[in-house]
């Protein structure tokens, strides 16, 4: 079966309409690509070595595709992914990427579906939809291509035009990747990394005592002083700051934000090293830290983003046996208003203070997150996150904040990926339904066609350089 | 005023978009229905006896109809239905049906009002709107028209095209009527029970009590026996899955799975048969109880469905005058995730255990459902239910789920019906639902027309028989 | 840039729905405006003085605008707002105004900047775009304006068509405004006060003691007697009624009923006066007076409107410093079906007692507020509320409740501002929506024309007639 792209896709189906999304479009197109948020790891830039294989590549790595793979029933061993608890054998990359294009089909009307269609059609040129007649096929003509200088990682960096790219690291992490790369000058792109650190915040989190170690040898305090490791985040998080971040991330169940005293966090840090905190002293430990990293931010400039509302690792077995990232980490409803209003109480206020919030539960958007951010001059709407980073997620997300924050409080959009093939595919995609969005308001009468020429160059351009300050 | 169908009704209005849907429908209009879960009495197909007026038929039992008139402040009785504390005369069917026709015009761009507006067109030929005006003779055509040969339910069972039709019955019925439905070689339809044990396995629900009792009889054993009653409701699913049961359904409040050892269920058990649980241990045996069902679904094959998030009989008055189905059940705030994780770690990743999961509350679908799908084996998302199987709704629903889920996780439809002429009707939406929003992804160039046409085959006849074991 | 309205705004895209659209919208684009709640000041219309100018008029007491800019850094002190706090100067009218006009493009795409839209270009004949470098010419152009004749409050009621406006008022106010009115026979308008008991029902509402002195001061009570308490507000409500309310509005967090002895009602009040009720008993005794608000409701007539779930002065700083209605007011999660029960229970089967139910959580139109009042006689689905007054939101509303409770259980369109100005814009932005709703619904072949032509007009005109009792 033939695999053609549509040249007009995403666009609203009115043909009128469609006209003006194409023009809108026509204005952002080209423009380079900001990805101040996301998963790749530097070191492919660095070594910039050729990618191994179509599996390693477009399969293994990425759980929204493996997921739906499992739910079909396939092993996850089947698409070359070890199992720790068996010596079983695993199947090779070409053996996991036949069983891919076997279930090409599950992927139609998909995020992930729509952005390979678009990879094997702009980059790989192929113009058939994989099956497992063509597997063979497809995997050596995507080796093929993996093996040319065309397809090294920073000629793809330069033929994308990413202008700059935000990594995800650990607070700990030397950052000797990024700081080699601004060193290389046969490498000109902008590459910064982004502090994350969530095992280091919350007691609950396998390794905090561990993290909290290391940070306390780092910063030459004790172990146990509450005052070394305050210091010794703010010290790492300096560290950062030298080495080009512009943002620390948050990956909490809840945006819980606890206004404790010093004395009282002491108090639970000490014991929450000894593992001794019962659940509900680690979630108000866990909150008292992100208001501190709210503190912080405000100190040092990085703009806060949070990412709430994920139960990860849902499947215990399935985590015992492959790890994180294996497609179970599932949604939860989320609320700000209540568990953020410490931290707004405290900071909201401050313009230069940025906190982006993002969310997989998309009822906070009209309801919360776009009257927050109407308001508050710290606070900003993170793109469409996650499962809802897809074309009627992210028209169902414009719909819901627009009308009440406008479009001048959104973060711009955020690709968030570790697939680094998938990067201009999402950013296309994200500037196609922003043509598609202000189209139809365009001609439902509710902005012209000069002020959507405008906004449209802010949300890809603007906006991203602002919130995240680029 | 004129009534007449739209043949292109409920297909997108974009020209070019509609001409798509047209063409997709097209390849499954006449494909035969498979109702895989509904409440028909199987009763009237045994005896085939003509259905007795239109009041009887389309007004008195479905609850979908006789709400929207008590709301505007029609009293039961006006509609036949008796208060059983009120030696007061109801209404005569023709009164009832008069009633009915001088309120039509709430009906308007409701469900209800979309599928009666089939029956009359497509079934009875009526092509005027009802009205007090026109009441009386509407009531004798329908009457007219009843009394013939291809009204009786048989011959529209044929005329309808149903190859599978699944009733939902108490676990103690005999299942006599399935059983002579089958040995009746005039009769070639396949009818099938549900097994749907809710009264026996929630403490708080009336009956209890006497339905552990009957169980402990039926099998033999002691009524205080827990290991009796678990024996029991194996006993009595393997005696349905011998009369050709595909499936288990269980209506809950909320979807909560318990795992508790056997000794503290039994424990509870002992307790809850003397109406001696608390409200919280009431719960968790009913918690510990769906797991179990989910166990005996492993063993036995029976598709499990769960429809929880619906608060029923929310008016005493009206309960204790009218009974159940009266109108007043109403969805409330539905979670998933964290409820239903002791039964998916459980079983969540068997391929051959099919669980299909329904909401009322539709946050559930984009947030939680599509996400559990999309991962575990066993999870399937039910078709939209009860309140939001209606157009918008349905095209919400695949908007919300098709993103992160695809296509192939889902149960296809369910008519869930007791209206048995609302039949076709129902499943005429759905296909014409699925054509119009496949259309829409392929015009907007997101699936190509090929995909479009094996993915309807596939929503409304693979899947139903692939997830419902047909 | 060039200002003007688009003559087909909000009308579908589809040319030919957009024709049925335009055709229906004609039906009523001319009835009389009913507005049966809001926040007008009635002292206006009494005294009839030209308005100031277009900072006071637009943007001071207009939180919806004021807020946009707080969020991009504008102090409030420069939009004109005193800060009590501090003795720094406010900006002047002319200088908020221009603060405004540079800041216009954050409007784009919200509800207010289509009102504003309006406003400008049909009231003011502006047609240009505000911005920094005109903001001067249009404070200019509308200060003339205002200064004539046909801008005096009365003139523009005439001109605006208002048939009824309904004003917001404290229960002790004595309503010598609206008595004022009425006997001024130089103006024939219909104003009528709205009964709103807030703080004189809940007991953590700052004022809640002296409200409770005041009542049983003029009732003639001791102010500890529960009993003169309650006869107290039956006696203002009966006055409310005797100077022409047709409503009793109430703004709770949630919409919580409790069904309490009189006793242990009385018990609390007794402790209520002295502010030491828990927070649990606080809003124990604000749910019991919901409940006998609804019962004297029953009595007197007065239909029953309910705000809820909206957390007030959400940032301290900002209430303490610019007092209340300064944009920090943000929707939370609410659900209606468990709190309101004791309520529904009592007083919800009665055709003649009218509870109209709110919302800003859109979640609960379609799962509990249509499925409430596609039952309840008594119960009405509030038109959209506040943060989801705005054109996408009122069609993701009239999606979600059409297709459960229909066109008939609605309560009309509510303009509920305190901006008088905006008040055709924002009635004629309903009209053009619903016209917009009901062309697709024709299209798609669910309604006809002249169905759709009935209920344009019913949900316009006879529908708030109805519901409010006019």
């Amino acid at each position: 079966m033939k695999l053609e792209l549509d040249p007009d896709r995403l666009f609203p189906v009115d043909p009128a309409t469609r006209d003006v999304a194409r023009g809108l479009y026509a204005e952002v197109a080209t423009l380079p690509i900001l990805s101040p948020h996301g998963h790749v790891d530097p070191a492919i830039l660095l070594h910039n070595v050729p990618f191994l294989d179509s599996a390693e590549l477009l399969i293994r790595y990425d759980h929204y595709v493996t997921r739906l793979m499992h739910a079909a029933g396939v092993p996850l061993t089947d698409l070359g992914i070890a199992d720790s608890l068996s010596p079983a054998p695993i199947a090779s990359p070409r053996e996991a990427w036949r069983t891919f294009c076997a279930h090409w089909h599950l992927y139609a009307g998909t995020a992930s579906g729509y952005w390979l269609q678009h990879e094997f059609s702009v980059l790989f040129g192929i113009d058939r939809h994989p099956d497992a007649s063509n597997a063979d096929a497809l995997f050596d003509l995507i080796q093929t291509a993996l093996a040319t200088e065309a397809f090294r990682p920073r000629a793809l960096f330069t033929q994308f035009g990413i202008e700059v790219l935000a990594t995800t690291d650990d607070p700990m992490d030397d950052l000797a990747v990024h700081r080699a790369l601004v060193a290389d000058a046969s490498f000109t792109g902008r590459v910064v990394p982004t502090f994350r650190p969530d095992a280091y915040l919350n007691p609950a989190a396998s390794g905090f005592a561990d993290g909290v170690a290391r940070l306390a040898e780092w910063n030459g305090t004790a172990p146990g002083s509450y005052r070394g490791y305050i210091e010794a985040l703010a010290g790492r998080r300096r560290y950062f700051v030298d080495h080009g971040a512009v943002s620390a991330d948050h990956g909490v169940l809840q945006p819980l934000a606890v206004d404790m005293p010093a004395s009282e966090a002491a108090a639970l840090f000490e014991r929450a090293r000894g593992g001794a905190l019962s659940d509900v002293e680690a979630q108000a430990f866990a909150g008292h830290m992100l208001l501190e990293m709210a503190r912080m931010s405000v100190d040092d400039g990085l703009v806060m983003t949070v990412h709430p509302g994920v139960f990860r690792n849902h499947n215990t077995d399935t985590f015992r046996r492959f790890g994180p990232d294996m497609g179970h980490d599932i949604p939860v409803t989320t609320t700000y208003v209540d568990p953020l209003r410490p931290l707004l109480e405290k900071f909201g206020n401050l313009p230069d203070f940025h906190l982006v919030l993002f969310a997989v539960d998309e009822t906070a958007y009209s309801r919360e997150i776009a009257p927050l951010a109407g308001f508050y001059p710290s606070v900003y709407v993170g793109a469409p996150w996650w499962f809802l980073d897809a074309p009627d997620a992210v028209l169902r997300f414009r719909a819901a904040v627009t009308e009440t924050a406008g479009f001048y409080r959104g973060s711009g959009f955020i690709d968030d990926t570790r697939a680094f093939l998938s990067i201009p595919a999402r950013h296309e995609m994200a500037r196609r339904l922003d043509a598609a969005f202000l189209a139809r308001l365009v001609r439902e009468g509710r902005i012209d066609r000069p002020t959507a020429e405008r906004i449209i160059v802010d949300l890809v351009d603007t906006l991203p350089r602002k919130v995240f300050k680029l």
